[in-house]
């Protein structure tokens, strides 16, 4: 398998890939539609039950999202993890009664086989890539929930449960492993296919269930994986039990849990559909545009402030649900960031503007920080926390412009201290009567509430070498700040006048086109995360450029390699040199 | 440029090369000898003056490691970072009352062009990535030297410092730089190659000098780098002043450095040559022997302890110098694992044994414990830090086998724990009359003294998940410990008896040497360090998997690549995916 062979025609045939519009997934395939909901779902169950839910993987072996291939035993592609993401996130805010959920498969005796490999094996590297990284932003996404929202996960592993499927399981909070002498946990990625666990399973296995490292080095390349008292003697599940005290154990694990859970909402709110109009040009939603220039090889996202003031009080704002501002506009964001990273691949720079008024962004986090203990205020702040993180994992240049007509204040300034580099205009351009733009900093610039993945805030890792920095940041808070200052106190990277600011823009955008795109990727990579390193970053920073790495080695993808070679019957053949 | 492509024969013609023996350097040339000294130097000079030593770079652009290039405008191979590395090492030992390192170029308006791109261009893969890992070790051994030994490196940039030349600059405590309007520090491999900094630069920049992350990324997009005023107020050095007045800055700023490093010993020891016999199946040290069984893809390392006991004083510890057994070994064992790095890159996996007595092993111990502060007991115990390192960072599988007649006691010790895995015996084979095998921890194998890159020994990060072991292992300090002892206290993987021993261990060898190196590699470098990251950790782990990664990819290697086409007048040829 390589890059440049040609790749059969893959028709997306399941429910949700709309064919709409005029979107190209980059492989000829189909945009890929991020939007789903539980009444579409073809491959998961979601129920509740008072405070307990149950989440069951059943995945339909027809409905691949690419095509192609079969989703056999519980096997996943991206449109099986689509679904989960999807069913992560109502429980929060759906379902926020919710304090336990129980992930279980719906097949006899097969909890999860795993990434689908003749989808790997039939994927291009820039879509395994992408599949990981989704993948691994639901895994934590499951974490994120665990921790924010107290909503634990209990995984139900009643037979096999390998590669991906127990990547899954590391990912919940407790691990119930049905012991009958053939039900195992598994990471066979590297003696059957030579390739690494690509969600998190190594990390997770060292970082947060601290196996001891022999004994992982033993788990990890035996095939068959680990089953009975050794899982649980080694860490690697939390308890078994006889088959015929499977759901007895469940039940009670689950009550026992959920005991220690109290003060849960009563009610949630609705996630209404995000509503996108698709155009040869753009993607158009109502606080979100998307505007591409794909000869250009940019996407210019708009984001639009709130059109009036926040409600007057907290029963209000759960009355808007979906279309209160902040969450809606999150939402938004969030598919058409996905969006571009499926859909658009040859994009090279992403531009952040944003359009409205900046004392409107500001009452709408004053209004959030008012209500800082309601559990709908904490989702959407928690929200916006993956988001902006979805945004710094995005392996697209970032630049954000500050122009007169922008509202980069508060929760909104995150996306100058987000991008790789940010432009403000200094004063006006001609002919355009509008104030010169200004900045506004506010408590949640400051806060950690939308810490990066090194677990600190974006302007904390900004200015981790010149801590007096972020002090005189912090002191301006409140205060609209013209270009002159923000650039004198590094809020942003260049302040341009009229004459210059056409023509260094365009020669930036140029300049970033005309870089390799694996050498930006990899730089921005390590550029972007100064500082603390957290599980998280070690899964996207570590672990995924290692995959990475093997996913371009001939010994995995070449003619013989074990991914191509996988279910031939032939055996890899293998350059033995090891680097 | 691809794995498969034969490569000229490329006959090393520097001094270092000794062409000596039978080993193989796996790319066809003869191999590579990583032992040097001051008087065979082609590419630096090293002098000293009282506390003050300069180490001027010049390289000899006629003596390339490998042959088809010339090392212009200072430009490295692995042939001047051998040099380097072994510079850095004799001021330590040789030159104890050093406490300022002037580190400089001996040409005009040239500090260093980075590493050869010709060389880079015409590497295979592995020497590429060993090649990094390597020099990525000496920038390392350069910071260990100013953290552990008072000896503080000054660079003095008068020139261009381009890519790898930075990335050495960066590695110094303080950054000179002429301010002429020419002299400049850049990191152009992305724009210009299409790779990344491979030694540690990207990580320098956030994590050393916390340059803010907007700052990098222009610095690490604008080929021709950056100078003067911008240069400082960026933190990318640390002053700079005009040309005519360089030097008495520089003898200033080293004096003022000199003058607050007080204490310093007088006089060091020779480190003498080690000496090694290379026979057709193995290398022979006097207290190491390596044996390569090729066909199995093995190389067995035995470690073996001192013949007689420790010094009576610290003083006779010196006379011996580096014939001192726990030096001696240190040196033999690094230069066996470099060996195997760069000349045998098909051994899949590294079997650790040891022979001799464990009780004059802890003598030794003890001996070092009593003299800790002592510079020569100091750099001693630093110098096997830096060697257990080394192991770990070495990409083949580790294994080490207790049996009868070993000696893995206290510093040995670690052996056990560097490994991926560890087998013991049990009792005795059937006709060997010595004792059962045991093993001893002392105080070496707690105190962090051999701490590995994330700062933890490696019995904590062993134990993280279960500290009550790590408590459990303290309380047997000193006891010889059998076999099943052991193995309920968790230090080793698998006690086995004679009957399973041979199968056993034959079984796991030849199932290592059936995987994939390169998903072996990816696997060993996320299970060996759990728990915290550091800059080193990040270096090795995070930017290494990204530098590896770029150097498979088209964009930078393919036959329009820009590593391939550069110099060639030919623009590469890009494809825009961003993945």
């Amino acid at each position: 398998m390589g890059e440049a062979a040609p790749r059969a025609a893959q028709a997306p045939d399941s429910a949700h890939n709309l064919k709409e519009g005029t979107g190209s997934a980059g492989n000829g395939a189909a945009a890929i539609d991020f939007r789903t909901e539980p009444a579409r779902y073809r491959h998961w169950k979601l129920s509740t039950n008072g405070n307990v839910a149950t989440l069951t993987m059943d995945v339909d072996e027809k409905a691949p999202l690419l095509g192609g291939y079969e989703l056999k035993l519980n096997s996943y592609d991206l449109g099986v993890d689509i679904e989960l993401a999807d069913a992560i996130e109502r429980l929060r805010f759906e379902h926020p009664e919710v304090a336990v959920i129980i992930l279980k498969s719906g097949k006899d005796r097969v909890f999860c086989a795993g990434a689908n490999i003749r989808m790997l094996a039939g994927a291009t590297h820039a879509h395994k890539v992408n599949f990981c990284k989704f993948t691994n932003e639901t895994r934590n996404s499951i974490e994120d929930a665990s921790e924010n929202s107290g909503q634990k996960y209990i995984c139900v592993v009643n037979g096999t449960a390998a590669g991906g499927g127990y990547e899954l399981a590391l990912a919940c909070d407790h691990i119930m492993l049905v012991d009958d002498g053939s039900a195992a946990v598994s990471l066979p990625e590297l003696p059957l296919l030579a390739v690494l666990p690509g969600t998190g399973g190594l990390t997770r296995v060292t970082d947060k269930r601290k196996v001891r490292r022999d004994h992982a080095d033993v788990f990890c390349t035996t095939e068959e994986g680990v089953k009975g008292k050794r899982a649980v003697d080694w860490r690697l599940v939390d308890e078994v039990m006889p088959r015929s005290r499977l759901d007895e154990s469940v039940e009670k694990r689950a009550k026992a849990i959920a005991a220690t859970l109290s003060g849960k909402p009563a009610k949630g709110i609705a996630l209404t559909p995000v509503e996108r109009k698709r155009t040869a040009d753009g993607n158009e939603y109502k606080y979100v545009s998307v505007a591409f220039a794909r000869d250009n090889r940019l996407a210019t996202i708009t984001l639009r402030g709130p059109e009036s003031a926040p409600p007057s009080s907290a029963d209000e704002m759960t009355k808007q649900g979906a279309a209160f501002w902040p969450l809606q506009l999150a939402r938004e964001l969030d598919d058409a960031i996905l969006d571009i990273r499926l859909n658009e691949l040859e994009v090279a720079t992403i531009v952040f503007k944003s359009d409205g008024d900046a004392q409107r962004v500001l009452a709408h986090d004053a209004f959030l920080d008012a209500n800082a203990a309601h559990w709908l205020t904490r989702e959407i702040r928690f929200k916006w926390k993956r988001v902006l993180k979805r945004v710094d994992m995005t392996s697209r240049s970032l630049v954000t412009l500050v122009e007169p007509g922008s509202c980069f204040a508060g929760t909104l300034a995150e996306f100058i201290f987000a991008a790789d580099r940010c432009y403000m205009l200094i004063g006006t351009m001609q002919g355009d009567n509008r104030a010169p733009a200004t900045i506004v900093l506010d408590d949640a610039n400051f806060s950690g509430v939308y810490a990066m993945s090194n677990g600190l805030s974006r302007l904390a890792t900004r200015f981790l070498g010149e801590p007096g920095s972020l002090d005189a940041a912090k002191g301006e808070t409140g205060k609209p700040l013209d270009a002159e200052r923000v650039e004198a106190l590094g809020l942003v990277t260049f302040a341009l006048d009229d004459i210059d600011w056409e023509d260094e823009v365009r020669l930036f955008l140029e300049e970033r086109a005309s870089f390799s795109p694996d050498g930006l990727t990899g730089m921005e990579a390590n550029l972007r995360f100064a500082g603390p390193e957290t599980m998280e970053t070690k899964i996207f920073a570590r672990l995924t450029a290692w995959q990475n790495w093997i996913f371009q080695r001939p010994n995995a993808v070449g003619p013989e390699g074990a991914l191509t070679r996988y279910g031939s019957g032939q055996k890899p053949n293998f350059d033995l040199k090891r680097v």
